[in-house]
């Protein structure tokens, strides 16, 4: 029988993440500190609405495009809070979380052969998504002496004649590092100059610290050429419900529907009423669980700088993206020792590109009383390790 | 600006269902006969364990493949059903929809310029998902006096070097056609003998009237040459829960659970525990509706026969199929008048296929009241048509 795999696909790479999970899971007294989810509950009155619609047996497809009251409840959201005005019935659609909004806002648009810039560390699946999509990724290495912010000079650099789409992952993850409004509007200049296309990440955007999130959409001259991706898993804590949101042109919206429709159908109903609820009613629950998250990462911040690692303070997501290259070895060897020695699981940098070596990505999405449990075993873990440097 | 789509996207029809139904849903009078989801709700018990769910918090991502209690009750079923022994760590994903596992597939089996076999009339998703894919779609043109089975001259006739994939849609949506034992094994010596793989789109399975499914994948010399897809939307009527299934060879069920993993993350968790639910203990449901469909079924080819129109017995799915080409005018001209003359939607043989010129579709997941006020509507139709041809 021949091989009847696709050549694209087995080139690509499984996710990093993925295969130290797949340790991870065999180890029943591990803690982690390695998912990238809210250690929420979805907030009962969002939770009840989805039991109502299906008590009321709300079980049937919804258009193509998604609810309508829900489009028209993102457009009020993007409005309220990021001062965009979009068209619920042209410029909206609901996808199976950002990750299929991603997917298809990629394949929309590529041809083969176009490049799209994808800033390093970031979340894992633009890359394989660009790949999948006949596009040519070309990576732009965020650094942590810029607050791993993306700079002007780093884009303009990296464009070429080919380069059709910068993807924009900010608040990022891995790193916690956020774009402010300065920083957006240089990158929009060389942007609009240049004439790319931005795929703009936002799932993080209501999980900001001390400043409101910018959309790079509400800048000048920006909204025509900007895809703008979100969601409801990371603000509402609604990740197993799979739904998300794309708002941008509606030419570009609409060939995204399109693929939509014939791949997926329609993202999943009882998810879509339930975040009607969010939208209209959950602005309090993403206060107080923000307030939580912050209370963390300033436990963590202070945590790391107890045990000198060295570590960048992140103002989004929740991510603390410690610097352990003081230690001489990779940041797998560093996760690989923490793991087996102390039990705790954290993701090595470089699951989210090469230039995350020397990093690791430990989450806050846990309780107070787990982080301080397993930040006591890598404090352990640490000391051994500076302790055999001196007697070395 | 620059044109920032996609040629490949730009050049996909939209579907011709969708087309017609922008049409119908202006006009508030109008009864439909177009749509191809169960008009039941799901059933009781398995709303029950959706909302259980819900109450219990669980609201988290599940891994990539599925929650595993699913992925073991998917293989009971295959087995229990078809005879099929799969197993449930390698050999099984959980899809949103039949619909995605249908594009996981083809992007994960699909070379550039490979051709996959399409036998049409058949559902809309396959031509379009092949292209983005990068395969050539090759259509092969089922026969009404084939009773709309494939046959095996057919199917050598359109092989050639380039050949990967046959899509195998049975039962089928629109025809209503099926393949029984025997049809299958002819299909699969020339499979085997060619090398060719399939895609077996079996979303149907559990609506068969006078016999039970049979699985191409269960012949000898098959289950390592083909994706089984199926779902839990038209048996159990969860079409808005959107949650399907694959089975197959690991080794390609594990590429496209990669790809699965970046562009989806997971099907929706409320879904899956509804679902397990539903395999465990749904079956008295499934034939409760089964009945149903078969009732209208009967009353709707006696009706057919009563007016005049030529119509195949469908002996799955849940739509009829009638030839309309002693009227001398296109199924659309014919769809459209009888949706201006008596507000009656029904959907145009062409929107399957070109070669579904000359017939309608008839969905029947509408109660018997309503099919026989339609209906009702279609017989004066068809009868002022009758008479204007005496006159002529």
């Amino acid at each position: 029988m021949r091989n009847f795999l696709s050549d694209k696909c087995v080139g690509l790479k499984p996710s990093g993440i993925r295969k130290f999970f797949d340790v991870v899971s065999e180890m029943p007294d591990a803690i982690s500190l390695g998912v990238g989810e809210p250690d929420f509950d979805t907030p009962w009155h969002i939770r009840e609405e989805g039991i109502y619609s299906l008590e009321r047996g709300r079980t049937f497809y919804t258009s193509n495009a998604g609810l309508k009251e829900l489009k028209v409840e993102v457009c009020r959201y993007l409005k309220r809070r990021c001062g965009l005005s979009y068209d619920a019935d042209r410029d909206v659609m609901i996808t199976v979380g950002g990750s299929e909004a991603i997917d298809m806002a990629l394949r929309a648009m590529l041809n083969p052969g176009d490049e799209v810039l994808i800033p390093q560390p970031s979340y894992v699946s633009y890359e394989p998504c660009c790949l999948l999509a006949d596009g040519v990724p070309v990576t732009i290495e965020l650094k942590e002496e810029d607050q791993f912010r993306l700079k002007p000079q780093q884009l303009l650099a990296a464009i070429t004649e080919r380069t059709k789409i910068l993807v924009l992952p900010f608040p990022n993850n891995p790193t916690g590092g956020i774009m402010e409004q300065a920083d957006l509007e240089a990158i929009a200049k060389v942007l609009i100059e240049k004439d790319i296309f931005v795929v703009s990440d936002e799932i993080y955007s209501e999980l900001t610290y001390g400043q409101d999130h910018v959309s790079i959409a509400s800048l000048p001259g920006m909204k025509e050429r900007t895809i703008v991706i979100n969601g409801f898993s990371k603000a509402y804590a609604m990740t197993g419900w799979r739904l998300g949101y794309a708002a941008g042109p509606s030419e570009i919206i609409q060939q995204m529907i399109k693929i939509h429709q014939y791949a997926i159908m329609c993202a999943p109903t009882t998810s879509q009423y339930a975040a009607v609820e969010a939208m209209r009613n959950g602005d309090e629950d993403v206060a107080r669980m923000r307030e939580a998250y912050d209370g963390r990462r300033r436990y963590l911040l202070h945590a790391m700088e107890e045990m000198k690692l060295k570590c960048f303070e992140p103002k989004g997501a929740f991510y603390i993206f410690p610097n352990i290259s003081r230690f001489g070895m990779s940041s797998e060897e560093f996760a690989n020792r923490l793991l087996q020695e102390e039990k705790v699981a954290v993701v090595p940098g470089t699951a989210f590109g090469d230039c995350g070596e020397g990093f690791i990505r430990i989450s806050y999405a846990y309780s107070l009383e787990d982080l301080k449990e397993a930040i006591g075993r890598v404090a352990r873990f640490v000391g051994r390790l500076d302790q055999g440097e001196r007697v070395c």
